[in-house]
């Protein structure tokens, strides 16, 4: 089925989202490619500015991304202590990348993206996005996320996952095998922070997600932010934590290493952090048994 | 245009949220007519149950209804020390309602519903909403909200408003002037809520809005909840207190006098309350002027 009809991309997905769609009016098709991975979209939309489209999938649109690449940057950063080496995978369209060299304790960031073209497109026309590959901390690797973490143990303080949704390519980013390799690559008390969906779709799923990060990392959490372009209008992080004492909300190190207002910041503020873990009363109840 | 099209219903409203737009499957139509003041539509469909349209516009859907009728309750009823004497403007479909009566203090509930259409079609297709017409503690009037508050003068605790978007019939709900009137019937250290729209849409209405609400009230305040069904999936509300030392995060009364969890609330706990608060940093910054 053709998602852009009568001038408008709906975001149509049986399986992940049944029975709703989000749709956004096209200005133009900017670009349109099946690459070794996946299909690959960018339009120009009349009011959400360029949309990144994976496998008919909405994965950033230059009005809202700032929540998400902030949120899935920020939240782990300030839960640890000292995060001087960072670990991106995926994340292609460099907006991850862009925030987390922001932080001043950052030192080195690594990214290992699967496909090199979605790094390429996203150069020529997302640059506001793509701006995070110009900086001299990050190394950017194109290859598999598993394959590279297995050569690198005891490496990095936090590891982000900026992946697509679990259908597809990334699929096994979400599983309990992913965690464990993640673990290895870990320093002691690292943290891991990954894309983790929203609780109004699946929550057995978040709950699954959460026991396979569980076997692993004696701290795990979920935080969410609002973002309109995403199904349901929000997206949620699965997060864990090595260190078992390990405080997510009011952690000390949010704030006072240095000046927050300096890291030029449209989204996220330290009491964003801690309201991001509120989760409402039947999901805290659902999550429970993982969260304690 | 028919916004029912090949089994999808489609919220297209070009002055409030153009270039997006929400779909949903439609298993059937159970009901659309004209009333005097709107086009009325319930819908059944594949995976949000019972959806109520009043002039094209998504009101409530059974899948999602509870965060935003808990939240517009009881974040006032939590703020207020004691709010034995409550008032609903609008709320036609008896979700408000349901979730006022639940507050152990609140004696008595007054609603004031402009179109009886809608409370009667609610009762007949969304008995799960319209339950809250049941309570003994409540007393329904159908009429103008305006025209009723003229005659109630220093008589409530809480006002909540739980209107259609600042668009037809519900624009005046938005303005200065009812907020004035809302002072008047409101008892000293009265509270009011009213639906206040979402932020990634149009942050300088809500900012107006809340001008309006100040003009009248010393403490204003904006506060979220994630509901999907609406625009951009979430949705405000403008807060406005009499109480010159009101504290609407971390307010004494959210849970000291009873048990919260006799309640039966799926969304609300006291740390969703505190995170409602909690806004991003760029409608922070915009909104700051009114909110100090």
């Amino acid at each position: 089925m053709d998602t852009i009809s009568d001038g408008w991309f709906s975001e149509l997905q049986a399986e992940l989202w049944p029975g709703q769609a989000f749709s956004l009016k096209v200005k133009n098709v900017i670009h349109k490619e099946k690459s070794k991975f996946q299909d690959i979209q960018i339009i120009d939309t009349e009011t959400y500015g360029k949309c990144l489209i994976l496998d008919g999938i909405i994965q950033c649109t230059s009005r809202d991304e700032f929540s998400y690449q902030e949120m899935i940057s920020f939240l782990p950063l300030f839960c640890h202590p000292n995060p001087k080496k960072v670990l991106i995978v995926g994340g292609g369209d460099g907006g991850v990348a862009r925030e987390v060299v922001k932080h001043p304790l950052v030192e080195e960031v690594h990214q290992i993206e699967i496909d090199e073209r979605v790094v390429e497109l996203s150069k020529q026309h997302l640059p506001s996005m793509a701006c995070g590959f110009k900086s001299e901390k990050l190394k950017l690797t194109i290859g598999d996320g598993f394959e590279y973490m297995k050569n690198h143990k005891n490496e990095f303080d936090v590891i982000i996952t900026d992946s697509s949704d679990p259908i597809g390519p990334a699929v096994s980013l979400f599983n309990e095998s992913y965690y464990k390799l993640m673990k290895h690559a870990l320093k002691e008390d690292g943290i891991v922070c990954s894309q983790g969906g929203s609780f109004w779709l699946d929550l057995s799923y978040i709950k699954k997600t959460m026991l396979g990060c569980k076997e692993h990392f004696p701290k795990v959490t979920y935080a969410i932010t609002s973002v309109p372009s995403y199904p349901c209008g929000h997206i949620g992080f699965v997060i864990g934590s090595l260190n078992k004492n390990q405080k997510f909300v009011n952690s000390v190190n949010k704030i006072d290493n240095f000046d927050i207002e300096a890291l030029d910041l449209k989204y996220y503020t330290p009491e964003v952090h801690d309201a991001a873990f509120a989760l409402p009363r039947w999901v805290q109840q659902s999550l429970m048994s993982v969260l304690n």
